[in-house]
């Protein structure tokens, strides 16, 4: 077995801190020698105090591109040249491609979120959608479904370090999307419980019920949703969250953990990159065998 | 199967341009995956314009460390925090190690060479080495061959661009070396053949003989040669040089190419970035097999 990477490869990299444990260089140097594409991804630890050199490594060194994860998702957009229009609505980068060096900051995470749920046949356009934090997830999700057509979206989130970005994301949303958003405290139980009765999709994007909060959930009552309604949780480890369980006692249909959305985050980037589709139920065959129902 | 390659991968670089057709990346990469190292090696298109910055890129970027080619090897010294004494003495660095930020210079050419000549049971410390060429190879070769204790040294260059590099030299293994170098044109053909015959080893390390110059040798005459001494010549492709041919017609038995020369370069450079050896037999089967005799 003649390894694949000689001396035409190109290098991809992704720029966080920590990050060594991350399951994004697998999925796509799986996905690349998969597809018989020239590229390696690796990882490396950079922060805050590092991103300016490692961006210019990128042009440097000829990458084709870069993840962008925390702590430098928001940090690293003064150093880029151009801003996909969904990238600056969110006000995060997590992907950059460099087209002979000029350096175009995307984000993937919520075209990812709305491809998650095409995936799965359900469509949240034109309808309404209760969502649980304004994070960079929450924030990525809130701008990308509204921009794609989502007729209504109730933010619910608590009055902490967050609460400036989910006031921003609300006007954003108005300002500039056919979508209408509200903001509501998670103080408010009545309001929370009938905005997302009214809802096609309740999604949590707060991060609660990831290990080692597993045994955590903003909703602790089954009689929240209904059995027709979308519960979609962000976490994936644990593959069924608290959140998860609940909704399924609810006799809830379409319970999704965040797998699908991380999946398809790095297909979003794979694209942008290589201009191909990630194989992605192979990739998901691969990593997550484990997370089969 | 899944990639090897993961979130704990570190990267090697190969500095240089052109560099894209280079070997090396398949030879470490495969070295790697052999021993079950967690690295990556490739190659950059880097010229003296971007190595300042692609060097900063191994500090900011946690690089193991990198080799350099043409046209950065002279070039890259005062960019490193140290430099190795036989680095220092050849004024070429084309392997560097990273410990933590602290970037040291090394040459592995010259020890490539010496270490092929142990790989076929020959021993020329204490003898005569007659060698033409004074560029990168035949610098690193004359200045190794001195430190390890050959006795005398006897280069030939024509008076072109190398003629003050190959005067260099010799000053330089007289003052720092036991080793006793003298300096001749390549225009005193008689003197050519005086020292030839004297010597246990003729090198020729000027790339006269390489493609597309594969009809050329600077030496044509078979006389020029015994059957008890060693011709070697720096080239590898062709396989088998015109100088090489020439040897042979002589009834020279210890005839060779660079190749040995270049797997053992690489794999001094394994042993300083990953402490371990490079399986060079493997490596020469792997990627080499049209090459055996």
């Amino acid at each position: 077995m003649v390894e694949r990477l000689d001396g035409h490869t190109i290098l991809i990299g992704l720029m966080a801190y920590p990050i060594r444990h991350s399951m994004s260089p697998t999925m796509h140097n799986n996905a690349f020698a998969k597809l018989g594409l020239n590229y390696a991804y690796l990882a490396f630890d950079v922060t805050n105090k590092e991103l300016p050199g490692a961006i210019d490594a990128i042009r440097t060194l000829g990458m084709r591109g870069s993840n962008i994860s925390m702590p430098n998702k928001q940090k690293v957009i003064p150093l880029l040249d151009k801003l996909d229009p969904a990238a600056e609505m969110v006000g995060a980068v997590n992907t950059i491609v460099n087209d002979n060096g000029v350096l175009t900051g995307y984000t993937t995470d919520g075209t990812g979120f709305m491809q998650s749920l095409d995936d799965e046949n359900l469509d949240i356009r034109g309808k309404k959608m209760t969502l649980a934090g304004a994070g960079g997830a929450g924030t990525a999700i809130a701008i990308q479904a509204a921009l794609d057509g989502v007729k209504e979206i109730s933010i619910f989130n608590l009055k902490d370090a967050h609460w400036e970005q989910a006031k921003k994301n609300v006007a954003t949303i108005n300002a500039q999307t056919k979508c209408k958003a509200t903001l509501h405290s998670l103080d408010e139980q009545d309001k929370y419980r009938s905005e997302i009765a009214a809802s096609a999709i309740y999604c949590d994007a707060t991060g609660v019920g990831m290990k080692p909060l597993q045994d955590q959930s903003l909703i602790t009552d089954p009689s929240f949703f209904r059995q027709d309604m979308i519960v979609f949780d962000t976490v994936y480890a644990p593959r069924e969250t608290k959140l998860m369980q609940i909704a399924k006692k609810a006799g809830v249909k379409h319970v999704f953990n965040g797998l699908g959305m991380m999946l398809e985050q790095g297909a979003q980037a794979f694209k942008l990159w290589t201009g191909e589709d990630m194989p992605v139920d192979y990739i998901h065959e691969l990593l997550f065998a484990d997370a089969s129902k």
